[in-house]
């Protein structure tokens, strides 16, 4: 069978939404939809809005004459990649664990599946279609409403021994730092997350006893900079020094080719970028920061379902 | 020729002293010695001094009746491991900084030679030999005049895009830091290097008007805090708590099996470990920490020979 006709299934489960698609090995996106995940009922609906939405996928793989041959699942949580299950630390699936994704779904449509975890799937996403395509060692860093993270190596995602690896998001930058959600102090999650910088801002309009607009977003903010506003825009440039100061640390540790920013904030621009990329002169020893290229993901919102395709394609790969 | 008959030279450079050993794949040393490296006067002298203590392994390989059948260099700096030179980054050896070790070694010995960074190749002979021995995930902290960094990923030294990673000792704990004198701030080697260990106590002893005993070394702090000196203990609690804070991003990062914590200040003793160990924990996811060990080194001084003969020996294992 001719690579042209064979495809991928790539689901991309969130605590909302199930985002999914059926693409191509070369990364070609065929079909996608997105339906409601229904992660705060049960473990049983999750797993049947993820039924209905391969079902709809494979009907589409007829209309286009590809054959569907394998799966991937981008789960939040510790992924157990060998065995494509969750291994806990699941906070926004509360029924969603221990969940057994390759079972239950190879037991249901005989199509092999494999699971990872969402950030990591983003990154490999990044490195096989994206802006850090072609290169082997690559880091990757999702800011949203927490800060992912992903680690390839010699072109291989870093799962870390027991799956709980590449917390990027929790490295802390400060040990004397505010309190992460994570139970852990100064973490650059607790200073760049989409929640930290709509904090930020807010007690800086209060100090100055200026009216807070309701809501504020990230994108708020950045429009506000854009527009000249002077307290976002050293927002900004708080973010940009802690982002620095984290990358910096991951280029000395990592001395990877390139550096992705991803993720909702990121949409904020190239400009967003290059302020981050200035802030980790200075942050990085010289040796480590030679030849490393700060990236924005370029992949925006279909990275998830895109790195879910783009797994069960190398997986496949791998096995035949 | 059976494993018994082969043997590997291991050297390891360092700015005052080059030490060398002969030993077996399983880790045993049949011989060793050390001499000047004579670094400080040109490069032709370190290599003149690397081809005595090579020839003196050679005589004793004949001694045992044993085949020495490759050799293993462990130098500062950042090392072309694929072509076994020196990329640069030795501010401690001013003439060695694009020295062609297997170039110079090969063509005067006609043995297969393999060069490596010396915090590696005491992190290789720490997971093949020491302390984490059967451990394929694991990543090891020197402390000494500086603080030198090793990662092992699936049993394999982790070397960076540009063999210039694993800068462990570089990764910042806190961005308002001190400098560090690599050119980044707040640097885990800026606050639990052996300098800035007694930097620490001696400014605690003049805050006091304490008399200040000349010399101080990490040793002598140690050996007050076990005798009841508060300020002593008081310095001991801060490095456990900044290296804690850096032991726990890293295991945020990295999820290994086993961290190991080597050089000159870990022979503190088991008590210094625990303190450490203590100090990991609300610094530390508890996924990510879930399984993790801290261990104090184990081979001591012989980790850097024999590191560089068990590259040899992994190195050869791996051609044949």
């Amino acid at each position: 069978m001719s690579n042209d006709s064979l495809a991928f299934i790539g689901l991309d489960l969130g605590g909302t939404f199930l985002k999914y698609a059926l693409g191509r090995e070369d990364g070609k996106v065929l079909a996608k939809g997105k339906m409601p995940s229904r992660a705060q009922e049960s473990r049983d609906k999750t797993f049947e809005v993820m039924f209905m939405a391969i079902a709809e996928m494979l009907e589409k793989a007829k209309s286009f004459s590809v054959h569907v041959a394998g799966m991937g699942v981008g789960s939040p949580g510790a992924v157990d990649f060998d065995h494509g299950r969750i291994l806990g630390n699941t906070p926004n699936l509360p029924n969603w664990s221990d969940a057994d994704i390759r079972g239950e779904l190879e037991s249901r449509f005989n199509i092999p599946v494999w699971a990872d975890n969402d950030a990591n799937l983003m990154t490999l996403a990044e490195c096989r279609y994206g802006a850090a395509k072609g290169s082997r060692y690559v880091i990757a860093l999702t800011l949203g409403t927490g800060i992912g993270g992903g680690i390839v190596i010699d072109d291989q995602l870093y799962r870390g021994a027991r799956f709980s690896g590449s917390e990027l998001g929790h490295m802390s930058i400060n040990f004397e730092g505010p309190p992460c959600g994570c139970g852990c102090v100064g973490c650059i999650e607790a200073y760049a997350s989409a929640p930290a910088i709509v904090k930020n801002y807010r007690e800086k309009l209060a100090n100055k006893h200026f009216p807070t607009p309701n809501p504020i977003t990230t994108e708020i903010i950045f429009q506000h900079a854009k527009d000249g506003d002077l307290l976002a825009n050293q927002v900004i440039d708080e973010i940009c020094f802690y982002l620095g100061a984290a990358i910096g640390s991951l280029i000395n540790i990592f001395n990877p080719q390139v550096v992705v920013i991803g993720g909702g904030v990121a949409d904020a621009g190239d400009e967003f970028i290059q302020r981050i990329w200035q802030a980790v002169h200075g942050r990085a020893m010289e040796a480590a920061l030679r030849g490393v290229r700060l990236e924005r993901a370029s992949l925006g919102n279909d990275a998830g379902v895109v790195g879910a395709f783009a797994l069960a394609a190398d997986c496949y790969k791998a096995l035949s």
